[in-house]
């Protein structure tokens, strides 16, 4: 990642930040000489760990708090110049299981989040990373910022809420809140010991292990991937952009993927056999079917554009699981 | 009001059931032969009291308990054939000065209720009452279903989010859920003792004290206005009409009115005068504009039509209040 000024020296707090991209995200503000505060529920199952932060970890206050306790968020956001706001539940089929969790760690942190910053620090610029869930089943393709919002689960729904926080408080208070809406993440430091992150954490894990791969339905499903540093080069740009204030974003990539393509790149890998299988119901009901998005604005916007290809990111992704293997898939 | 049948014999719950509209729906079931649980938590300033459904009050349970509260929630939603959900917070201000209860009524509740329906009687059909606040600021007129929505306060944000739930659960797990987005309601037993029930209650009760109105802006700023009755009335058609379920649907009125001609009926009917002054701050920020929503998909899928115009309401309206002085302005 390279061509990210103006962090030397800013103060920042990344929320969330023991997890997958909050962590990459910390170690890279390091790296461009950002002092960060890194805050972290450790909530079980929702992936976050302090190994992750550990190229950096003398080097970032870590502050192991529950954002839906207002008290520490309020001496967390004083003084800062960016909040980036990455905590949150995402596993969609948890969200359905437990829906009452997903609205506390969406919604109510959320609301905590820009109300602290209104009390305390009005000045700082927030970014949130909301998900392309919040669209639903896509009724075209690839799907702008103005495809309408149906969200298929609970957290969508609370995730979409939580953009509309932020909007909210950048129109009516001034605050400056960029909400970026991502696509599948992946790489090092996802949280892929459980099945709770998704098709891609429960896939890498399965070819690590040497274990054939299933995908649910006719594995025909396109999605856009995005490599975590290139969601990471995102966020730090869509912060310094001031026309990205008060707007929401698309992430995306240039080419889609099936999911029988992305099967047979980690096949090739890591020697594994893949094949298809009925959708489960709890999925079926929840399955958006094809989805990619249209980023272009985004990239008109702050002149953001994905480096890494999937081939290339894949190849990145199980190289680094190999190396850190007792952290996250022993 | 006529002409809604099927409700004989029927057992309904109706949340929020000592409000104003609430009530206004719970006696007109009451008559029409069903046996009518109340459920109402009579939270200061929500603007409900006992004293609305006094016409019915030896023929319905009422249940004081609060929807925060899961456990007293699925008491009442057991053996229910309807569940009218119309309890919340409907104060735009009040949702600003205090987001956090605005959230945990409107969103945690209504997760509460949904929740519970699942668990302990999925068969039973909901109606859900949400506002034309979802849209915000109108980019066209009139407002169709299919309008982007942007809510400007945090009570709409919340709303939405509620919307959202009633329709994931009709979706996923086959409730029947129906979303109706009403306009301006007014009509006897409205709150209109404080000036948390927006405009229409605050120049009323002026009137009836006959104080000057004043009106926020130019005056010219049009809304659409339906009379308590006629809500009522697309309400149980709603319920009842199976096109209508898994979707949102828009009420409105034939005419829209620029509020100074409702000032002007309510001064001639209470003699009184009426002026502009400038917005307050406050108030300019979730100001949304002109606002007239178009309700033909509803008229067309259910039949309903509002048959009371403005005029006939309001003088209705006065009387009414006149009527029950003390149990309301005095």
């Amino acid at each position: 990642m390279s061509g990210v000024g103006g962090y030397g020296g800013a103060r920042v707090l990344v929320t969330g930040g023991l997890g997958f991209i909050g962590s990459t995200l910390a170690i890279e503000l390091v790296r461009s000489g950002a002092q960060v505060i890194v805050l972290d529920a450790l909530i079980p199952q929702h992936g976050g760990q302090l190994y992750n932060v550990a190229p950096v970890r003398d080097r970032i206050t870590v502050e192991l708090a529950d954002m839906r306790d207002a008290q520490a968020l309020s001496r967390c956001v004083r003084g800062v110049d960016f909040v980036f706001h990455l905590a949150g539940q995402v596993s969609h089929g948890d969200s359905m299981r437990d829906p009452h969790l997903d609205l506390a760690v969406n919604c109510v942190s959320t609301m905590n989040l820009v109300e602290s910053c209104r009390q305390h620090n009005p000045s700082a610029r927030l970014l949130y990373t909301s998900t392309r869930q919040v669209y639903g089943k896509p009724r075209s393709l690839p799907v702008t910022e103005a495809h309408p919002t149906l969200p298929i689960d609970v957290n969508g729904i609370n995730k979409l809420a939580a953009e509309y926080y932020h909007l909210l408080y950048d129109r009516t208070y001034g605050l400056r809140s960029v909400v970026l809406r991502l696509t599948n993440t992946y790489g090092p430091r996802q949280h892929i010991q459980s099945d709770r992150q998704g098709f891609i954490g429960i896939l890498i894990r399965r070819a690590l292990r040497g274990e054939a791969l299933q995908l649910f339905g006719t594995g025909e499903q396109v999605r856009d991937f995005n490599y975590v540093d290139d969601v990471v080069a995102a966020i730090l740009r869509a912060a310094q952009t001031p026309e990205c204030y008060g707007q929401v974003w698309n992430l995306g990539a240039p080419r889609h993927h099936s999911l029988l393509e992305f099967a047979a790149l980690l096949s090739e890998l890591c020697n594994v056999s893949y094949t298809t299988v009925p959708f489960p119901d709890d999925r079926r009901i929840i399955d958006i079917g094809d989805y990619y998005g249209d980023y272009s604005a985004f990239a008109r916007a702050t002149g953001w554009h994905p480096r890494i290809d999937l081939p290339q990111g894949l190849a990145s992704t199980i190289a680094s699981y190999r190396e850190h293997k007792d952290h996250y898939w022993a």
